[in-house]
């Protein structure tokens, strides 16, 4: 199995000695300090790079757990919400706009014909997954043909010279799955791993909860094949969120984590690349258990924790300034030499 | 005593009835809803201003205690950082850069005469303060004057059309000050209260506790005085900064709070105008163990928690891109209806 490329060493090191001349006490900066040393360490230069391009690629599936009710919403809304995207009126993009973020849907497995550009449908391989609970969300060969795709589509955009990647969700039902894989990759029980997603009722967590025993029950004996695991209990849009995230650790191109549907694909990314993680920064920490849970076992602290649970890129997208505000300081501030001010 | 004016119910209401149209599971935005809905409160408009106008104001102001070892650095720094702050290489330069604010010093009671423009020179009414442990930091005529003149600053600036008001600190010894402050209006010891400020050894550590327990001993007659408190714990930056943020509830203009000191002078003005703390967010959460304490006093939870201890805005400042997030999230989003996604 192949490793993730370490960080730059060197870059590294010259940001902390960086950190030190600035003009503040050393450390007053907390996570702004750090972050702004990690983003020397991807890019390999210190100061670092100013984040100017930024895409988000939000990757749409259906999930067959949404058919009997482990969703407050109807399937149909995975479809209606990229054409929203699409239409530019989602929260991902007003939060994309504001960052000055490049928004790209990617349709990997929504159920249905649509007719959309061949931009979002190119990489359509699968109509909708099984229910988890009871059979395989997908072949194994859709999973492979899944990853692959993830892989092509970061391949496009750090091709085309993107500073920093985020992975966003899209598909009504997929915190079930997602609290599935998240049990079985961190030996955690559906009670544990399992929340109201978009806001469920009493009833419907019930059933929600008893679907992701079942799918852990089904899915433990790949704990340890990610593309069989994915296959069994997650679905293409997962798979592909792995291969992505994979794939950006492996072409040295940093990422920001999102929510639990991204930290359950992170988790098979970690698995399939292991050291991908160390490309990887946790924007936020949602409000679906499981979410904590993922961010504890990849070792990644969240940046903010402000109570979202929307997923589609919404909590890396808040996250970003703070990232840029990271790499100005850095890069910007005055050191006590340059403006005399007397150190300790 | 006069009360803070009321938040504009109609359009906090008609803000709720916003939210929960827009295309996301109802609450999925979590605090970005709540801050949004406070905007349009505090704006009495629904959908909020986008908030193009904000201004951070740096009180800047030395400490007697920083003579006998308060602080990790000597207190000629105070002066320096002003200089510093003019010529754009502070972290609060930075940042305010980054999100779009104007920056603006006001030397309230820096010691020594400076060379600075009448702008920031202005409102100078003290050279610094007396040691707090031992005699009171200034006198009362000084501590109204003080006041008067952070009212005079927020004055100016929603008078120049501020859209939201933030207040920052800078003074080599100002979080002892700030942790005896916090500790007489929160009925808390010194022990509870003080923090390592810039980050002062063991031994100086054990000194500042000392001070902040003579302070927290000679304040506490005048705790329910805002006016006498200030002017024998506090100093007059901490009296005009708690002017200011007093002011600024009084003309209905929203503020975000920043770390330690500005919380201690936003304990202060909810003493001078009860309810200001409605037209106020705070920003982050600092590692300063009275922080914690003073935003739990005023019932406000840090949006950011992030590990800063810098002080001078940054805190804030940092927390700014969140706020305009929240803004355009309920300004620009699809309704349910608009983009047609079926509803729950």
């Amino acid at each position: 199995m192949r490793t993730a490329p370490d960080l730059d060493v060197t870059a590294i090191e010259a940001a902390r000695r960086r950190e030190a001349e600035l003009t503040k006490p050393a450390g007053s900066l907390g996570r702004l300090e750090e972050l702004a040393i990690w983003l020397c360490g991807v890019q390999g230069r210190c100061p670092p790079d100013p984040l100017d391009r930024i895409t988000l690629v939000i990757f749409a599936g259906d999930h067959g757990v949404a058919e009997v009710g482990a969703s407050a919403y109807p399937p149909a809304v995975t479809a209606q919400m990229v054409a929203n995207f699409l239409a530019g009126g989602a929260a991902a993009n007003v939060l994309a706009s504001q960052a000055g973020v490049r928004l790209r849907v990617a349709d990997v497995s929504v159920a249905g014909d649509h007719p959309w550009p061949d931009a979002v449908r190119r990489w359509h391989v699968a109509n909708g997954s099984g229910r988890i609970d009871v059979t395989d969300a997908i072949p194994v060969e859709t999973a492979v043909t899944a990853m692959a795709a993830g892989r092509a589509i970061a391949d496009e955009e750090i091709d085309a010279g993107t500073d920093l990647l985020i992975a966003g969700d899209m598909g009504i039902g997929n915190t079930t799955p997602a609290a599935a894989l998240i049990g079985v990759l961190t030996g955690r029980t559906a009670g544990e791993v399992t929340g109201r997603g978009t806001g469920v009722d009493d009833q419907a967590f019930a059933r929600k909860r008893a679907m992701v025993t079942a799918a852990i029950r089904r899915g433990t004996p790949w704990r340890d094949d990610p593309v069989r695991l994915v296959a069994a209990i997650g679905g293409a849009d997962l798979a592909a969120m792995a291969g992505f995230l994979a794939e950006a650790a492996d072409r040295r191109t940093p990422v920001v984590l999102d929510g639990v549907v991204t930290g359950a694909a992170a988790l098979l990314a970690e698995r399939l690349t292991p050291g991908a993680r160390r490309w990887w920064v946790a924007g936020h920490r949602s409000t679906e258990p499981g979410h904590a849970i993922a961010l504890a076992e990849l070792g990644l602290p969240p940046i903010l924790d402000v109570g979202l649970r929307l997923g589609e890129g919404t909590g890396a997208l808040l996250a970003v300034p703070i990232l840029r505000a990271a790499a100005a300081t850095l890069t910007h501030m005055a050191t006590f030499a340059s403006a005399g001010v007397s150190g300790r």
